[in-house]
């Protein structure tokens, strides 16, 4: 949403393509799927929302992305809107780049795929408003891990163990961890508690109900698609990682501290 | 969905109205709402998802209801299918009634009442399925209780309490204590807790962005209610009560323990 | 332990006994459970763990406690330091007393009590340091609630709710509502869930591994109490109650939202 | 304490070692620690309590080991005692060797160190029975990763994780998996989650309140150790691993739905 106002211009003195906001400023505005693929690097202004909306298309162009925090809550925008100044150091490219484990998401259906979408936090299969409880059925490829009863599971990263993932129990995933974390959303009759996995394995959801219940998955946040009863959802490491620019050697641990409100001066 | 084929029949050597299924057992069927006039007690063959539908009807009409388990999970269900010759007890009608605690939910919109509803377990407000966080904030008469960033929250009774409201994390509220009992669903910034209230409070939970991100109202899991930015959703305990007839002498402590797996017998 | 410098003095121009910190000041101490029986009013210097301290102490001899709250985090303490102005409506007696429910906790054994207290918080009946899991069973004077292997138990008061039984994963109760609360600690083999119990009940909870796994009873905190294998640790509601001085018309939910570190402003 | 009455035999026909219960059978019993040394594999009767207690000796010895289990609940043992006959399975060698990380925890004291061992399920740093809360702060080598108020913290290998951290709360890992977990044990101040991280990290934990309230170390829930105000606990990957023989093809999947119960075929 935050990004469709936005325009793209070359700054001259920065090796790099410059994302802004407002073309109402009388900026040019060129798209940015054209841009990208001649772009070095992406700075994305606006928060981890922003981050993870362009995840897919940096991932797929390995162009790695810079955040900027103006809203609230950042686990990976790297500088808040007063340290711009920071910006300076990309000038003689003095900076890490961290590569976050993106998830391969896909829909079989009678065989084929009929939805294919790579997720930098989570793919989230659950019920639609109205049902109460959905039942899934998961499997890795060495058989059936768990069935959840309840409002669904999340299939998360690292990097979305904080999210959505966290909200319904999950814990939190150091974000250069390579695993595969699955949390049940509010299960009815099982022990609530997250499946912590190697990255090698591939995660299959079924949803026996999903013609009567109303079942759909949603990809990072975003549109919701809706299952079919024999429908499987795929969930596996992507080859794609989304690169994420590091100008401060802050670690993982510092900016939980941070952003989740110091709890470590509060404890 | 289960009483959509319900028929009734006065059975003439017990005094009460006899519920069945099946017209195709060459039964006559006469309206719920008809007999219920002049029962005087009804049977509900089904489980605690018949008794949660016929809740409302029998409340009105204060008719004491008798369930009678044919599912998988009972806590309100008094009897299995296989003990259905303690139906003689009826006879010379040596049984106690509970009464259950119900809730009146109402939603005000422009200072008019446009829902109006009573439910035995719970009002549920939740998000859309597409939208990922919906913000509700929830007063008392007395003033603000808590905010809650989530999918939602859960105002239940204590007959409530081992439905959705514990697949959310909350509490198991003795049937017969009098409590309003408020789980938030999946909190994103607040720490996760059930609020347990007294019964002479009237909660308020308003949802500020429910234009942009559809926010449901449903009670005992009923058909979703479409909330507006400025409504007012009022949950207060209801003069109304559910009426359940206990044959046996089991304790709630009893029923939990069976039907809950045998914890006891396991732990 | 602030206590243990205490001193009290007559305040003349107000009509009850002061207790103030440190001898060293001059001033006369002489000794609270003298005091006490002629005293109107106990203002509580110090915060919630003074007034729990108290609690026993003032419930017995029906006085009314202030708390003045020199800590961190209070629930009960009705004053902040810098708010010590407010003592002056004392003068003309304008002031609410809430009286806040207390749990009687004895231990039988070989039918003869060997243990006597009275709680404003709780009982925790919990595994020695050493002991993995402890094994406790609970009932009801209707029958066995549950089983607990973890590592013990909480028997609570709506005032007790927001300490450890909240750090157990247990609801928030309103201080007000009449209720019993049961939250195990880090439960093995069961469901984590709180149990909400009507006031009328009498909680036993028995120990059957205690000789050989040392298992403690410590009430409101205090003095850990060594059980046996057949003792019973009984809980009910005591017919005494530690009536808190409130200056202020704060609710519950205010003090709740200001004291847990602005959830409400936060979410 | 199952294994103080082992004793030990060569059995001609297989080639191994072979540990059974009762010197009271007229078998003889060496000691464990010497035949160790030429030992070629272990078997375990009782459980994964027998495995946990063996774990530092095979380990350090490089023996695996094979668990037979004769209790209620095992993730770690191969057999059941009626599955016995599967041993022959051995004769021709045709097993894997499941390989699980383990930790090296020690501490020191004034920059010597004071104890050392090495963990198969976890460390556990807790209070002392009759503390209430206790502070810890943790840190992994790159600086604080958070501070915990509350009855303790558990650092866990995988294979710990279906152990005490479960029932704290924490996610269940893989035993495959290579992650350091971190489980704190009822928090108060904070929002209660786990840390997956890195197997690389070195953990700091510090207990600045030590002398006056006394915390403990545990090991694999064996002898606490009573740790000092400047104490540091050490916790990082050992290089030694507890290989675990594998005859059935049953995947972790398999046995986790199996030993919790059948959740799979409850939900």
């Amino acid at each position: 949403k935050l990004l469709d106002a936005l325009h793209f211009q070359t700054v001259v003195c920065l090796p790099f393509q410059r994302e802004g906001y407002g073309a109402e400023l009388g900026l040019r505005i060129t798209p940015l799927h054209q841009e990208i693929r001649s772009a070095d690097l992406l700075i994305a202004f606006g928060g981890d929302g922003t981050i993870l909306h362009l995840a897919r298309t940096v991932a797929l162009h390995s162009v790695p992305v810079l955040g900027v925090n103006l809203g609230s809550l950042g686990f990976m925008s790297e500088l808040e809107v007063d340290e711009l100044d920071r910006l300076r150091d990309l000038a003689d490219w003095s900076f890490d780049v961290e590569s976050r484990m993106m998830l391969d998401v896909s829909v079989l259906r009678g065989g084929k795929s009929v939805y294919n979408n790579i997720a930098l936090n989570d793919a989230v299969i659950s019920k639609g408003s109205i049902a109460r409880v959905v039942r899934l059925n998961i499997f890795t490829e060495e058989g059936q891990l768990t069935k959840v009863g309840g409002d669904g599971v999340i299939a998360s990263t690292p990097t979305g163990s904080t999210g959505y993932s966290m909200a319904a129990g999950g814990p939190i995933v150091e974000p250069t961890a390579r695993n595969l974390l699955l949390t049940p959303i509010c299960p009815h009759s099982t022990r609530s508690s997250s499946y912590v996995l190697s990255p090698e394995h591939v995660i299959t959801v079924e949803a026996p109900d999903a013609n009567r219940k109303f079942v759909y998955l949603s990809v990072d946040g975003g549109k919701a698609f809706s299952l079919k009863n024999n429908d499987q959802v795929r969930v596996s490491t992507s080859r794609y990682t989304t690169k994420l620019v590091r100008l401060s050697k802050k670690s993982f641990c510092e900016i939980l501290d941070k952003k989740m409100g110091g709890e470590v001066t509060k404890a």
